[in-house]
């Protein structure tokens, strides 16, 4: 098909990509904390009355806590597999739109849980965001690896690496399901699940060799 | 006129223009998931009037994921169309900044369209803008074409190229024009349109060629 | 005093200044949509009910746009400015700051001119919200060229300078004063102003300069 | 522990970790104006009504530019933090992204000390989160110090350094404690208590040093 074949056409630097990328990934960490607002006091002096409204936005705060290391998890993932194209094609691009288009969908789920902690639709759909967010960003780097992968960072591919990537969907769809039995349950696999992602593989990075060889040629 | 002369003055980095500019568009796409609010609901653990609420949601949903890719596919032809400018002037300075002013407005008709799918001046008020935007950009691709092309990037000027690009903002307007007859008929006119500017123009561009310079002169 | 001196310490970058204040700039002026809300109707789908709200968010449109342009005008000259410093030193740093401060202040007066054209208190707080910017801007910029300034840009200084910047912050504080008459007058004052402004003062600049250089020592 | 070993690994370009935090704290300094609202008035064009809900609004604005001069404080400090380092590896990517995390929480506590000035609950929350933010600056400096500290910047560090540091999370929380007798003396100590770090340590800086090796590498 013509679309399709435009896609593999471009040559872009990454840098404006990133650039962009970075501004999204830093605009929806920060949005997401426009979810907290403060309470109509009726005594606006009072200190139990402000106490114990901040008492019941505990669950707000939790749910953005666990939002916004899952975001930084992205970010740092992302930061890795761009840093393995040797350049950015159509499709590239169009990728990590689609990518960026549900990280920046990610303050709605967030709000709702917060809001509604004990509602199995908050909660489930939550989960389900990220599992689509994953698989995102799976379709990303896989993309990546076929069509664009710095020669240099051929060693970089895990053979095992798509089975163990879909660890990471599984669990937040099985503490969607689980949201319909226990909400608090489906809280604990939300926080354990970015835990088996918070550093990318982590053998010999191009960046490292990216780097010596800029020492190399420096000195 | 003294102050239009002005403009053909200055000489200026493209990088911080591009930098401003990937802000507010990385800006604008986020601020569009806040046109989603949290719905009140009388019992916050009630799955089936939170799903009800959700569904209603819908149409805002769809009308998020147009703006989203429309602004996607005006941000890489952005880049494309400053990749050909040797330097900055400060007439390309202003037009970019009205080109972002228009850019920036548009979470105002993509919030009204997703409230009131079926309100013919919300949906056509969404064709209008993004023509509008289209003709500004237009203007500045061709400013940039006129008065800072890149020696090399004169290939790169298509002589069917504005007769193409009319397309877009007359999809737009007709997508307007259709909203007073039947709604649902703007939406697939407003899905449709941005596909045929999807890639920028695919000949060999400038970037690659300065990648490849700027290999032959790391070598 | 202790305190004073060690802002003239200090050898940073510009580099991360410029990201910094240029991701203040974008945020400021994208978040004026933020201003434009969609109405509540109460037949959804009624066109008149819909344009007729339209039609009041008339001056909100203008107050909008007005600020748009003023805020890119300082976003320009914030750029003219940076790029004659050397350097940036801690005294820099917290003027740049306190001017961002300001800059990021604009939303609101603008919100409430938007929204009340008609009443003396909000319309000449635009103007003097807009004076105080000018105000704080001249400080940076005077700042720079007594502390920081490049030696080859020592001919950007101009004598009558002071005087010509006073004219700005003049004309914003008799759109204030004249708020108290007349509003729309206000309005043609807030308008005409930045016109003075839309380009740096237009000798060859340093940046020019460095580019020649570059390209010199590129070849 | 294996999770702990993999934070050692990494080996990281610092621009994009600057850029992402950058943006965040661009971001921060300007939605705290969010907290301004525009006040609805039953007569929209009577001056007396709208002055004086604006004269209610100056303990939001003292809380605002308070809020805004710790952030601005917060970025120089940082930017002066991560330029000690030679590389980045993932433990410094989670550190500052957990001290960005709560330094994109700071409008919530800035709106609520603004609205509710009386209220100790609100004046003191203030306080334990700059606080909190300092302690978590603190642990990313150190870590910095510790881990990947540049060879030339070894003497930055400061012997006396970490007590200096308490100086500013212990006048944060005496603020906090203050607020249960005398809110209004709270505000002195949260003005007074960001000028003692108005500066980082001003030892000729690795900056500047480098600046001197690159025009040495340049000439």
């Amino acid at each position: 098909m013509h679309l399709f074949d435009r896609f593999s056409t471009g040559h872009m630097r990454l840098g404006r990509i990133e650039g962009f990328s970075d501004g999204v990934f830093a605009i929806v960490v920060t949005l997401l904390v426009l979810d907290f607002t403060a309470p109509v006091l009726r005594n606006a002096s009072n200190p139990e009355e402000l106490g114990h409204h901040l008492i019941t936005m505990l669950p707000a705060l939790l749910s953005w806590m666990i939002s916004f290391i899952i975001v930084c998890k992205f970010w740092l993932n992302h930061h890795w597999a761009l840093g393995l194209a040797a350049y950015a094609d159509y499709g590239v691009v169009w990728l990590n739109s689609i990518f960026l288009m549900f990280q920046s969908f990610v303050p709605f789920p967030t709000d709702l849980m917060g809001r509604y902690p004990a509602n199995p639709v908050a909660v489930s759909l939550f989960g389900i965001v990220m599992a689509l967010n994953t698989f995102l960003f799976m379709a990303l780097q896989s993309y990546i690896f076929k069509h664009l992968l710095k020669p240099e960072c051929a060693n970089e591919r895990d053979p095992n690496g798509t089975i163990k990537a879909l660890v990471g969907p599984l669990f937040y769809l099985i503490g969607a399901a689980v949201a319909w039995r226990c909400t608090p349950a489906s809280f604990v696999f939300y926080i354990i699940t970015p835990l088996f992602f918070i550093t990318p593989p982590t053998r010999k990075t191009e960046e490292q060799a990216t780097d010596e060889n800029s020492r190399a040629a420096a000195s």
